[in-house]
């Protein structure tokens, strides 16, 4: 990706609408909620600027099957919610996975469950991670937590989303949404279009006709699919995992944290080290693929206890669990209802961890 | 539950309409999808004989606000799907338990992702189980293997549902639903009714107006409702997990595996003993909870490997290790596509991870 | 009929619902929209009593789908709405005629175009009289303009709307449903029932299958359904045509008017009696079929001018025309938006009119 | 309009399409229904290659409410449907003239009622001269016969819908959007746009807010608006009124007919001639306004028969007697379900009615 020189003071929202555009993303179809509705206002207004279509759905169930048709289009397209709305996409998001189409889909969480409130939370983990839709699936999910991290892991969705024809979500909150920070954009870049794209339904004049669908009757035929979309996720799981240290080389302790709980983690592992505390973070930047062998590996350099910090009631946990398999104590410390934590809170559960276990 | 003395032969989806009818249950909600498509059919024909509505809704978001509706005012309501339908829900099903409302939601698995097809799978565990939808949430999920069982969890699906204001699942596939099997059902029991609900929205004359929201615009009061939720779920979580375990006591290796996969490794495990080899089988009833610690017990009894069995590319297995947590290795055997695996099969696996284990 | 002895005092909205009740209609479908919400909420709460089924559809047009289906399984069935919400039955109603299946439809007008106001008026008679629908079509309308006339005519429209397997409309104001007066129920009449209904769709059980439907894709076949149509039309427009005379025996002008228009010209007529003013009302009581010959003789005893009044720019004075054809002047006079003009206005036109004749 | 000198060969359906694209319309939003669906699909393709939009809409109702934002945002927008698609947007057309917006509405009529079948009809004149919708409202309706019209009559349609800031619809039938003709297509016109309507909501920035509703809660002023409204039905029924006088001078009988029907109707006169009898054609090139007096004044010049001929059981047959009101007998021939009348039959037709005549 080459860099524009310029940095630019934008918020997150826009910024996450920008950095569509330039990845060539022409087509943004998305229900307004709170707090993400700058995002779609941002594109109702760009997308015809850049012979682009913008179309705000009746509802996030049409939203996501427009997505769903535009990708089979053979377009770069996007769409956009919150919470309760991202909960009206699973169907969708399980046949364009089925269908093997790709796409960029935003999540940027408010507190729940149900209308919740409209404040920042990270209770939608387990939906988009776990795969809140029926049947077996898998799609990478980038969870930046910088306004300039914001722009770059978007244009990194658009290029995976085609690389691995499959959806990949981006989990985000209304603090980041609003976050103001300077940041660089990349050059425009051209969405490698229809024809580029095998599967592309571009009409059927002069050729055989091509069918984009998620139905396969027989169950053998099922199998098959689904041992190729299996063979698909190995992949993406083999190369994808992407993750942040932040000193972790001599820690005891390491909080895992992401996203906005991440920016909080950071300044506490830092207040931390100013007391001497052998305290460091793992940020995951992709929550699946999940960089579980990464974050194993700490335990054999010696990190005895991780702090698993999230604005939940807890639901990475169980993927941090997963990684250590009881080789390291695992800790947590959260916050619901659109509360985030501030340093001196996770500082304090630090000291806490650590006290414990000089007993 | 006081039953009936007389055996009935009955198919799966209709034992279980039957049974919601004896539980009290007077309000369905649906739309038909195969391969649940008869338990609604029996619905609308034994609802008005009962004195009932059954409503076939527009589409399934619209369903499972229906019986939001309905449970809000105090009565017993179900509502029943297949796994895109399911997916459709998972807004609604986060709003009633942010609302605090009891219901029976029952999920017939297909094949999938996407359309897939209408043979059994067990490919929406993550959905029923993890959370499908948005925020902190937890329900029981019951998961029968008989269709005895079938009438007897969903009776007790109703009174968990009262006993704690919450949804429970119901997770079941095609097989089940179509297998046909002697039952005995219990006497047709009373819903307790709106008048014991202290939340049922009865009207307001000559008393305070009662609101029933998933709503908390405020932080703090959000995080405090949620706190009381997880206190309710740590409820659940301690007393409402149920298993079988079947030739467990001197196994070296059992078998996990719930509704139709564990009636078939049952027939496995049954072969494999006749081989003379030490294997059990160790049944999840209730899937959220998940029997984590009568699982971990078994480790302790000696236990040093587990074979996963699922219906789908491995779901449940990450309960399986969040359970065992590294002290006994997991294994893993399924099929997707709606194709059922055999006994043969799963003692071929047996016999297999026994045979890689002498080594 | 046979009456109950007992007179009750009653709104007109309550009144049409009690009525229907009477009448046997055991299913109301509808959507609430000012002026005439009392009536579904009094359906609401009165339908669960005698055992039908009260649904608050989605939409208009979900609400006129549902009374089709409900009347192809052979039960009475009503829908009611205000201007806006009549308009968005238009399809359904014309599907109705087409399907040749019974219904009342009941339109309590308010002001518009658009979303007007909520106030009376009568700017509905064209899409009501004249076919608001596409295709060729024709059904009975009645134009209570009393609340005991509101109860009996509910009552014949059910009649002949299964008499003549079409639907039937009521047209009404806001007006007359707000008025309180003291009417006489009729006792409860049984609905025939689908047994009775030679095209019910009660199941095809052991019995060739019925089919309802309006498609008939031959030309030929279509045209040979419509002329069955226009028969039956033929029929109606001999056998319903309902009005009353009012002081017009030896009239040299009459007033044409219904509903709450005739409720005021009546007082009018009354005060140019008095005048000694030979003025009469005439007053149909369906407006479909209009009573043309009736009016019409009216010329040949005698009436040299017309006085058409309508809460409307005017609608029905079309058919005043097309029945009187030249051989007398028709005059007009209109109040829109919801306004309903007095006694003294349309005395102050009958003067004016006559005080021309003079000159 | 300054005609390219260029003659084309087109299809009816697609040279509407081209026509409003030259008039401007760079907005579409419809439905598909035969036999009109290959305007959508002509617009589907155009729109884009000239920078306008093109939107397949949820539903008829859906789409017409588009019209009317897009409408209200200064823009030149069209929408068309064929009978029962027509039907579902009665409530949008009258609220876009109580809001006084324009619009060009088509209905390419098939035969009905209810679903009918997909042949061309004349079934909805009731519907779109009558006023399908609530209040009282008139619009100017087109009828072309032949394709050429059909391009000169949609441009027509454009300008008087901005005109009159009133919807302007176009009757026709599935033959002549069949029919292909060679026409001579306008050189593209600019939308005058948004700037030049007072109306137009294009941001409120720096000047006052503007507001469009239909929406008028007090009955005075919804009565004023109203007499606005009618004031400009006024003017549009004196001045637009358009229509076609062939073979009149010296005919005893003359038929009447439109569209389709006239076209049939012509050659049948034709051939009347060659037998020596002296008849005319008198058609309606605007069905709204009817030209009333233009055929009143055929009465005074010695025609003594009007033989009115119609695709339907006869509705526009209403509006010639209301304009000769007695002063010649009006007889009717109609075909209804989709069967075109030939030539033939109605010179038999008109045969008879001279024959009856000499008697």
């Amino acid at each position: 990706m080459s860099h524009n020189m310029e940095l630019t003071m934008v918020k997150g929202n826009e910024a996450l609408g920008e950095a569509a555009v330039r990845a060539g993303c022409r087509f943004f179809f998305g229900y307004p909620i709170t707090p993400q509705s700058e995002l779609p206002a941002y594109m109702a207004r760009r997308m015809p600027e850049v012979g682009g279509t913008y179309l705000q759905a009746e509802s996030e169930v049409a939203a996501i099957n427009m997505v769903l048709g535009a990708s089979a289009a053979g377009v770069r397209v996007m769409t956009s919610s919150s919470s309760p709305g991202y909960s009206l996409k699973q169907e969708g998001i399980s046949y364009m996975i089925g269908s093997q189409l790709p796409a960029v889909v935003v999540n940027v969480m408010r507190g729940g469950p149900g209308l919740g409130n409209i404040q920042p939370a990270q209770g939608d983990y387990f939906q988009m991670v776990k795969g809140g839709g029926h049947g077996d699936y898998h799609m990478v999910v980038v969870a930046p937590s910088t306004v300039q991290e914001l722009v770059n892991l978007t244009v990194l969705a658009f290029e995976l989303a085609d690389k691995y024809s499959n959806p990949v979500g981006i989990i985000a909150d209304g603090l980041l949404g609003q976050t103001m920070e300077p940041v660089r954009f990349p050059e425009i870049m051209e969405d490698p279009g229809p024809e580029k794209k095998s599967f592309a339904l571009t009409g059927a004049r002069g050729r055989a006709k091509r069918i984009i669908t998620s139905l396969e009757l027989s169950p053998e035929a099922l199998e098959k699919h689904n041992d190729k979309l299996q063979a698909k996720f190995a992949v993406m799981k083999q190369n994808e995992a992407r993750w942040e240290e932040y000193k972790c080389e001599d820690a005891e302790l390491v909080v895992v944290a992401f996203g906005t709980s991440a920016r909080v983690a950071r300044a506490a592992v830092d207040a931390a080290r100013q007391l001497g505390l052998k305290v460091g973070m793992f940020r995951p930047i992709t929550v699946w693929p999940f960089p579980s062998e990464a974050l194993a590996a700490l335990t054999e350099r010696g990190v005895k206890r991780f702090l698993d910090v999230e604005m939940s009631a807890g639901q990475m946990i169980e993927d941090v669990q997963l990684s250590v398999l009881g080789k390291a104590k695992v800790e947590f410390y959260g916050r619901t209802g659109g509360i985030v934590p501030t340093p001196r809170e996770i500082l304090n559960e630090i000291q806490k961890v650590l006290g414990g276990e000089t007993k």
